[in-house]
C-alpha cells in the first residue's frame, strides 16, 4: 500500500484495459501500447502524481496526462479512454487491498498454528486468573492463550467471509456512456454486450470480481476496513497481556530476545517489550481510522462526492500499512513468546488462600471438601483449551491455502 | 436496547441458567423458582440496577442482591450460581443485539423492496449526473437508486454473514470452576458433560449459539457494532442525495409529507427534510461509537480488563437505540418518496449542451455523430439496472424469513 | 446535564424572554406569565419533550406547542416570539454547560489540593521508575504525583482559558428579523436599539455573555468539548497508574476502601479499583464524543444544517454526564488514595542493581563513585517536585473563587 | 512536520544541548562539535531513521547511533547524554507544532482579513437564508460572511490562547538524574543549579519555554491538535457552503478560476470546486486524529507510557500536515472566491412569498403592514455585521505581529 505500489497497481489498469478495448475491437489494434516506466522517469512520475494529487485532489489526472505525454501517437489518443479517474483509482486500490489482505492472512494462520501449540504445550500450565487487575480463580495460561486464539479466528473468519474484492468500472458518472459511444463507434454488432465482455475481461484480467460501479456504494471499503481493525484489535489485546504478564514484578512472560532491539542507549538493563508497544500504536490508532472510512461512506452523495471519496485513500493506507506491520510485529511475537511456567505458579501461590474463596464459597452449596492447591480448582480449561484447538483445527480449511 | 429490555433480557438469562441447574440435578428441585418482577416493583428495581451500575460499574450485581432479597429460601441460594457478572451482561447484550440485529433485517428488506420496484420505475427517468456536484454527464434516476440499492444490499449481507450471537457462560475467570464445582458436590457421575450439557441447554433455551467463554475476545461484539453502522453509512449515504436534491432550487426529489413533522412554528411554509436530517444525525454519529467499540476489543486484558468492558457497553446501547431508530426514518422516507421526473429533465435541460460535452469528444475518436438530446445519452444505464434489480431478486433467500 | 435540567433551562430561557419583551414594550403588559410545570405535569411534559424530539429532532418544538396550550391568552400568545428552537436549545445547552464546568472545576480544585499534599508528602518517596513498563532508573512518588499534578493543572488552566459562554438569539436564519418586527410594530422610537437592549438584557438576565449569533459557528461548543475530553484524559491518566500500581503483584498504590464497593458476589478476597476502572470506561470513550462534536461543527451548512446539529446534543450530553461523573470519581479516588512506601522501596531494591546501570553508564563519563543505593540516584526530583508545587499555589487565582 | 523538517529539529536540539552541557563545564571544551548533516549522508541518515523507527518505535536511537559514528571523539562520546530519546522526540515536535502555527496562525490572518473586506462588501446583498436546506427568511451574503468569520475569529482566539510550547528535558525517567551526576562529576559548585541553568539555557536557545518534564502529561500536545482540528472545522464549515451554493442549480458562489485545476479529461465543461473538497476531506479527517491524540494522552502510564506515546507521532503528523495544508487551500479559496449578487437575488425573488411568511406571520401580533419586497425584511443584519467586523478589527492585536 505504498505510493510505489499504488501506482504499479493503477499502470495495470489502465494496461488491462487499453488491452481491453484492442481485443473488443472498439480500439483500433495499432492503440495497442506498452505502459512502462522506465527506470529513469519513475522518480518523476512518481512525483508528478504526489504533486497532482494534492493540487487535484487525485493521483489519476497527472497519470493520465503522463501517460499521453509518453506514450505513440494511437495508444496516447485510446489510454484510459471510457475510464475515470474513480474507476482507476478504486480498481487500485482493490488490488493494492488484495494484497495486504493477503499478507494479512498469511500472518493470521502462522500464528493461529503458533498459539495452537502453544495453548496445547500449556493446557494444564496453572496461573492466576485476574479481572479487573486482581486475583480472582486460577487459570491455566492454556486458556488464556485459548482466548487470544479466539480472537485470531475470529479475525481471520472475518476476512474470509468478505466478499470478492471488485473492480469499478464506470465511466464519469457509471453509466459507462463514453466505451458504449465508442463501441457504437467501432460497428459492433451488439455495443452493449462488447462493453460488458471487456468489463468483465478487465476484471478478470486483474483477478477481481466484476459487479455494476459501486462509485457512492462504498460498503466494500469499509468492510475491509473493518476487518483490518478487527485484526488490530485482536493483537492489541494480546499486547496488552504480553505488556502486563511482562512488567519485572510479575514475569511470566517476555517478548522473543533479538539484539539490537528494545535497548536503551544509557540502560544496559533495558529490555522493552518493542514489539507489544508498536502492535500497541496501531491498536490505538486503527479504530479512528475506520471510523474515517465510515464517515466517508456515509457521506458520499451525487455520482462522486464532495469530499468524501478523497477522504477515504489517506485513511485506507494508514490504516493498511500500519495493520500490515501490525500482523509481522504479532506474528513475530507469537512464534517467539517466552514462557515462564515457573514464575506462572509462584504468583499463584503467592496469592494465597485468597484465591480459593470462591472455591470456599461453593462448599456451602456443595459439600465438597475444598482442596488447598490452587492447580486443583482449574475448573473446564482443559475441556474448553480442546474446544478452542478444535476449532482452530477445522476452521479455515475453505480458503483453499 | 432499552434499560428495560435489557434488564428483562438479564433477568431472562438468570432464570434459564436457574432452570438449568435444576433440570442437570446441580442444584436441588426445591431451588427452582420463577424469577418475576411484579408491576410494583419493577420501577424500584429499575433504579436500583441503574444506581449500582454507576456505583460498581455493572448493573448484574445489584440484580443479584435484589434477586436474592426477594426469592424463596432455596432459589435464593441458588440463583446465579457459577455466574459472573460478565456471562450475565453479554448474555442479555446477545440476547438484545438479536432483536436489535432482527428489526434492522426487517427494515432493510422492506426497503430493498421499495428501492427495486423505484429502481424499476424509473430505470428511464433521465436526469443530470453530478461529479463533486457539477453536472457530468446524463444518468437514471433508475441508475442512482440502483446505487442505493447496492448500498443496502452490501449492508443485507453483512448482516447475513454475521456468526450466530453466542451465550456467554464462563464463571469469574472463564473457567467454568464454581459449577463444576457444585456439580460435582451434586454427585453427577461426569460432572464435566453435566456442566457442558447445561451450557448448551442454556443456550439452547435463550436461541443463541453456544462456543467457549469470549470474556476477552471482543470480535462478536465489534462485528455487530461494524455491521450497524455500515447499515447507518448506507442510509446516511442516501439521506445526502435527497436532502441535496431535494433543496428549493433543484426540487428533484421530496420526503413524504406527514401533517406535523418537519414544520416550523413562524415560517408556515417550511417542509423541512426531516427524516433525512434525523437520519444523518445519526451516520455522523454511528462511526465513532463503533470506533469505541474497537477500542473497547483492543484494550481488553487479563480474564476480565480495566475499564474496556465497561465502555462497551454505553456504546452499543447509544448505537443500537439510534440506528434501530435510522432503521425506521428509513424505510419511512424510502416507501414514501416523492420523485419529479419532470423537474429532473428539466433540470438536465437546463444544463445545456455542457452535460455532452464527454461524447462530443467521444467523436473524435469513435466517429459517431452526437446527439443533442440528454436523454439518448444514457449508456448502459438499463442494464446496470437490471443487474442491480437481478441482484436484488435473488439475494437474502437464505435467511429464509 | 439531565434531561430534567435541560428543560429546566429551556424553561427558563422562554421565561426570561417574555419578560424582556415585556420589559421592552414589544409584548403587550399583559402577556406577563410564570411558565412554571406543575409537578402533576412534570412527567407529561418530560415526555411529550422526549417524544416530539425524536419526531421532528428537536425538543423546543414540543415544549412551545405544550406552552401556548398551558398558559393564558396573551402570554401564551407572546411566548417565544422572535426566537426560533435554536435559540432556545442552544441557550440551555449553554446554561447547563455552564453548571457541568463549575462542577468539574470544583472538583479539579479539590483534586489539586489533593494532590499539592500528596506530592509534598511523598517529595522523598522513592520508588522505581517504569518506562515501557520496564525499571529505569529510581525516581520518586512525589514526582509521579507531580507529572498528574502538571496534567490537572493544564485541565484547570485550559478550563479556565475558556471564552465566557454565550447565549444564542437570532431568529429563524440568524437575522432578528421577528422582533425587530415585533419592535416595530410596538412603536419603539428606535426598534433596532429596543432589540439591542433585549438581547443583552436576556443575556444578562441568564448570566451569559451576549455575541451575535454563532448558530453555524460551533467553536463555542467544541471548545467546551475539547477541554472536557482533556479532563478525562488526565483522569483517564491517573487512573491507569493506580490500576497498574494497584496490581496485587506490585502493591504499591489501593483506592480508598469503602464498604460495599469493588466487592465480588463469589470471590470475598476480591478488592476491584472500580473507581479507576469506571474513570477509565470514560476516558476510553470521551475523544470518540469529541470527534463527534468536531465533526458535527465541520458539517455545519447554510443558515442550520442538515444534521450535523442534531448529532451535536446527544455527543455533548454523554460527553458532560460522563465527565461530571468521572470528575467525582477522580476526587473519591484521589483524595483517598492509599500510598505504601514499603512496598515501593520493596520494589526498588528488589530490581537490584540494574536500575543502577544508568549511574553507572554515567560514571565513566562524570568520574564520580556510583553509589548502590537507589534512593541516592533521585536526581532533581525534590526541585522538580517544588516547582509543580509552586505553580499549584500560584495559579487558578484569577478564578476568583 | 516532513520527515527532513523532524529530523532537523531532532539535529536542532542535540546541538543546542551539546552547546550547553559545554558552556556549562559539565562537558568539556573539546566534546564540542557542529551535528551537520552532509549532503551526501542525507538520505542514509533519512532511512536509517526511518527503518529504526519502524524497528524501535523511535527514531531518536538510530540518530544517536548516526550521531556517535560521524563525531569526532570527545563530540562522540557527549553528544546526547543526559537526554532520552522521548526529551529530543517531544521538543522537536514542539518546534515543528510552532512552525505549523505559525504557518496557520499567518493563513487564518488572511482570511479574516479578506472576509472582514467581503462581509463589508455585502452588507447589504440580499439573499435566501436557508435552514435544513429550505428557504426560510432573506438574510444577507455580508452576514453570512460574518459568520463564517466568526468561525474564524474563534479558532484564531482559541490559537492565540495556547500556551507556549515548551521543551521537553527530564532524561531517562523525568528525574534528570543522569546529568546531574554528570554536573556532579564535572565539580561544580552547585550541580543542582548548572543543571537548571542548563535547562533554561537549552530552552532559550530553542526558542521554546521551560518546565518541568511532562513525558506523561500530554495535555500540551492534545492542546495543539484541538485548535488545529477547530481551525480545520471552520474552514470544513465554508467549504460545504462554498460547495452547496456552488451547484449549478444555486449558482450564487465559485470557486477562483485557476488553469489546470478542477478540470476533467473528458468532461471540457467541468470546473470542480477542488479547494473545497480538499478542505472538506480534511475536516472530515482531522477529528478522528484528534480523538487519537486524546487517547494517546489519556493511556500514558508508568513514566513513559507502553504504546501511547508511540501513537501520537502518526496522527499529529498527519493532522499538522493536512491542516496546514488546508489553511493554504482556505487562503486561496477565500481570497479569489467570486460572488454573484444578482442571483442570490434571483434565487431570493424566485423563493415567492413563502420566504415572507415569518413576517406575515408576525403581523397579527404587531399589525405592521408586511411589505412584499425580500430585501426589506433583513431584520438587524447590517449591525450584526458591524458587530463581528468589529472584533475583527479589535481582536489579534495581542499577539504583536
Amino acid at each position: 500500500m505504498s505510493p510505489a505500489a499504488l501506482l504499479t497497481a493503477m499502470l495495470r489498469v489502465e494496461q488491462v484495459w487499453l488491452d481491453g478495448l484492442v481485443t473488443a475491437g472498439i480500439a483500433p489494434a495499432r492503440a495497442a501500447g506498452r505502459l512502462t516506466v522506465k527506470m529513469a522517469d519513475a522518480d518523476g512520475l512518481a512525483s508528478a502524481v504526489a504533486a497532482g494529487t494534492e493540487a487535484g485532489g487525485n493521483p489519476v489526472i497527472p497519470l493520465t496526462r503522463w501517460l499521453r505525454s509518453t506514450l505513440d501517437g494511437d495508444a496516447a489518443l485510446w489510454v484510459h479512454r471510457g475510464l475515470t479517474s474513480q474507476d482507476v483509482m478504486d480498481t487500485a486500490l482493490a488490488i493494492c487491498l488484495r494484497d495486504v489482505l493477503e499478507r494479512v492472512r498469511d500472518e493470521l494462520d502462522a500464528q493461529i498454528h503458533a498459539l495452537a501449540a502453544l495453548a496445547g504445550q500449556h493446557r494444564n500450565t496453572a496461573m492466576a486468573g485476574r479481572t479487573l487487575t486482581q486475583h480472582a480463580v486460577p487459570t491455566s495460561f492454556g486458556l488464556k492463550v485459548a482466548q487470544w486464539l479466539t480472537a485470531l479466528l475470529d479475525a481471520r473468519d472475518a476476512l474470509d467471509r468478505l466478499p470478492a474484492l471488485k473492480v469499478q468500472l464506470g465511466g464519469a458518472a457509471g453509466t459507462l456512456s463514453a466505451v458504449l459511444e465508442l463501441a457504437r463507434g467501432s460497428g459492433a454488432a451488439d455495443p452493449g454486450r462488447t462493453v460488458r465482455e471487456l468489463l468483465e475481461g478487465t476484471a478478470c484480467g486483474l483477478g477481481l470480481a466484476w459487479a455494476p460501479p459501486w462509485h457512492t456504494a462504498r460498503g466494500p471499503v469499509t468492510a475491509v476496513g473493518d476487518v483490518l481493525v478487527g485484526a488490530c484489535d485482536a493483537w492489541g489485546r494480546i499486547a496488552r497481556d504480553v505488556i502486563v504478564l511482562g512488567r519485572p514484578e510479575i514475569g511470566e512472560l517476555a517478548e522473543p530476545s533479538v539484539i539490537g532491539r528494545g535497548g536503551s542507549s544509557t540502560m544496559a538493563q533495558k529490555q522493552n517489550p518493542v514489539l507489544s508497544v508498536l502492535i500497541r500504536r496501531t491498536a490505538l490508532s486503527a479504530p479512528q481510522w475506520g471510523a474515517t472510512l465510515h464517515l466517508a461512506a456515509a457521506e458520499a452523495v451525487d455520482e462522486r462526492p464532495d469530499g468524501s471519496w478523497h477522504t477515504e485513500w489517506p485513511a485506507l493506507q494508514s490504516l493498511s500499512r500500519a495493520t500490515a506491520s501490525a500482523a509481522g510485529q504479532a506474528s513475530e511475537l507469537l512464534t517467539g513468546l517466552r514462557v515462564d511456567p515457573h514464575r506462572m505458579l509462584a504468583n499463584l501461590e503467592a496469592a494465597g488462600p485468597a484465591i480459593l474463596a470462591e472455591q470456599t464459597s461453593m462448599r456451602e452449596l456443595s459439600g465438597n471438601t475444598p482442596g488447598s492447591d490452587p492447580r486443583d480448582y482449574l475448573g473446564l480449561t482443559g475441556l474448553l483449551v480442546d474446544d478452542v484447538l478444535h476449532r482452530a483445527l477445522t476452521s479455515g480449511g475453505h480458503h483453499g491455502s
